[in-house]
């Protein structure tokens, strides 16, 4: 290996180093416990927390007392209505050719089957793209499995393909006439845990039983059809509808010197699943960016204010990103940014902003490069609560945590507060103070909306 | 580094090799495909058979096939009665101080609470020795929660330390007056999915609803505790006691040349728990048996007759192995051995042998050295099944798997196939081969009873 000489000149001189406020801060934020705190108050003292259900009404007011207490501004609840769809039971079995318990999980929105349960014959589909091919006559009054191969990715992008066939898999059989499907949980362990989710119907397609077997129970389906027998299964699933119930998010603020300047739009989403605790989806989150809007408020004021949301109802259609963005559209946001994938580290950061702003992305770079993190070539799209906003022409970054482990967990029973790292959680709160640093006080215009 | 200096004469040469029969049928066994067909086939096509049930009389059927499939003599069933225990429904959800659902499953021979639920005060004990050594009245009427500090282990000797709290921590919170008792899982894992197992109540005590709650359950119950508020918890478990059904022993021979030397004993069992297929617990242990027993059969007569027994209903009290014994206890046992630990891979072996028998265990050293199997320097103790054979004077062998990972599986939904790996499955066969070509064939006096 060849040796480098260092010149004397290169070495920086602590008697040249101008003071670093943000690095500073983001030093000190490897030590916070404040993302922690939250997390397991969450988790623990509120559990599940089903967006429209009574678990998410008590969540909110533990969020406005929480936020009080860390000491916010402004905090307070911004409500609306939703349609609410709860589990009912849910249990299947193989009758024929080999009888065995199945495990599995209803997705939100399915229909529901008899109570006494539904039996019919099962057609298996390898793929999304199989079923979609299929003509109607191989799925008509049929149970339809549908698997898929999804592996576990870094930047988490195979949920966007191998999703589909939860997004809108039930909606095809539907539409094709199928009884019922059972699909391979959208998820990368090999836990007996269903990977519950929303799915969705179009107008006038009435829905059908749809529901998630584990990776495991979905392995051994898949090994009985390879013995080429028939198969059956017996399927009950009672979820219902249970009408229009309140739901809201939930907002706090760190007053900026200068209003002119615009807001910093920064959350996660409060509401979760109702298998787990919510606990990498998404109290650490909402945990996260409170912690480092909590240490930049600590610090001083900062030029452009703050604004959190722990937004409700994220998981069954964004409708808290969605009554955010009817409600606050004409604000003056700067920029906006989102923690909610998971609470492991954060990997790389991109950004979409006005050509006035290079030099802020150059010195978030700077800023988060000690914590390993690298600036990544594409622009920032933000997460699904802040992508109205952001979608609407406001500024962007993205605080890209590595998502490798994220879909072993992802909407789970097993999404639950041992599953975070709590030094990964401090890596991310260190990072997000910083852009937080860098972005509220920047001197220049960040917004791509009001040069 | 200091360098070794090879002498000419100490490399042994080709010229000088004797045949040796048993290194090559081990080293043909690293590349068996019996055991994995065996383990496949079995929690494909049957799943969970629990028991008594008719899963595992379809599994007993299913045995019978396969072993004459194999070619092995006397194929047959030794049937025996026993009382059926079933689950029912069962949920939980703390109602104070923080309402919220728990995930747990009932233990083996639970009493079952009211169908509309039990709600009663929960009283915690971080260990058993602390619910041995609390007062009645601290347990009168409430659900007792017992937890515990269970870790990981090579040898899985924490099991007999930290079960306890499963094995009788329901007769002793039982007979302090306890409406019900929940534990925390006899299990090392951090996933939502509950270890069941087996307890027993004295005669004469009621038995009352007793469960295993999932590891992180137990620790959010924990932390809920560690606020210092009275919980409260609903406890909804329906289990019923089905009456005698029958059960039976799977049995099935390689016979030997020499009557007189006594039979070689092995197997595992083949009823599992409900909750998974029952994939390392204990379909790999029947597998590798048989595929053992197949290998040495193939390569030619043994000397000594090598008895395979897939024994029944061992989970809910070693019904089988008892069963077996009442019957087979004058037949002339040399040796007995027993697969019943997983299927990670084989790190020692034990003997229990008579000193006739010294050449023998050193043979097997030998033998077991290349698959990376150390000499243990304690006495064999058989598994459980064959335990009752053992104690009654006969040799042993132990073939000591790695259980680091066992008990993060053991009695959980997540018992399934995918956890099995091929590799060291192939290991654990390559050992029994080895083992069953010198305990089989060994010229000695090997049997403890019969010298």
């Amino acid at each position: 290996m060849k040796k480098f000489v260092l010149l004397a000149s290169a070495i920086p001189s602590l008697a040249f180093a101008a003071p670093d406020r943000t690095a500073d801060l983001r030093d000190a934020a490897l030590k916070d416990d404040i993302a922690w705190d939250i997390t397991e108050g969450l988790t623990t003292e509120i559990g599940q927390r089903m967006a429209g259900t009574e678990a998410e009404a008590r969540a909110r007011d533990w969020a406005v007392m929480k936020l009080k207490a860390l000491g916010f501004s402004n905090v307070r609840v911004e409500p609306f209505d939703m349609p609410v769809w709860v589990r009912g039971e849910e249990k299947a079995e193989i009758t024929l050719p080999y009888p065995q318990p199945l495990v599995l999980a209803a997705l939100g929105n399915s229909g529901a089957t008899p109570e006494t349960g539904l039996e019919a014959d099962v057609v298996y589909f390898p793929s999304f793209d199989a079923l979609k091919a299929a003509p109607d006559s191989a799925v008509k009054d049929k149970i339809v499995f549908v698997s898929h191969a999804m592996k576990p990715t870094q930047d988490g992008s195979g949920y966007g393909h191998y999703g589909q066939a939860r997004f809108t898999g039930p909606n095809v059989a539907a539409k094709k006439g199928a009884a019922a499907i059972v699909i391979r949980s959208i998820g990368t362990d090999s836990h007996r845990n269903p990977h519950t989710g929303n799915t969705s119907f179009e107008a006038g397609v009435a829905p059908i039983p749809a529901a998630a077997l584990s990776n495991p129970d979905a392995d051994n389906l898949e090994r009985i059809f390879a013995r080429k027998k028939a198969v059956r299964m017996k399927l009950t699933l009672t979820p219902r509808n249970i009408g229009v119930r309140p739901s809201g998010n939930v907002i706090a603020e760190v007053p900026g010197s200068d209003p002119d300047a615009g807001i910093v739009l920064i959350g996660g989403h409060l509401d979760s699943w109702d298998l787990g605790t919510g606990a990498i989806d998404d109290a650490a989150g909402v945990a996260i960016t409170a912690a480092a809007a909590k240490r930049i408020m600590d610090s001083g004021r900062p030029r452009r204010t703050i604004r959190l949301v722990w937004f409700g109802a994220e998981e069954i259609g964004v409708l808290g990103g969605k009554a955010y963005f009817e409600r606050h559209k004409d604000d003056n946001h700067a920029i906006a940014a989102e923690s909610d994938f998971g609470a492991d580290r954060i990997w790389r950061f991109e950004t979409k902003l006005p050509d006035s702003a290079k030099a802020v992305a150059d010195r978030l770079a700077n800023a988060l490069f000690p914590l390993g993190i690298v600036r990544g070539s594409g622009a920032a799209g933000g997460g699904a609560d802040v992508g109205p906003v952001i979608r609407a022409g406001v500024s962007a970054i993205d605080l890209n945590q590595d998502g490798t482990r994220y879909f072993d967990l992802h909407h789970t029973p097993d999404d639950t507060l041992d599953k975070v790292d709590p030094k990964a959680l401090r890596q991310n709160v260190a990072a997000w103070t910083a852009m937080l640093s860098v972005v509220a006080d920047a001197p220049e215009n960040i917004s791509t909306r009001r040069p």
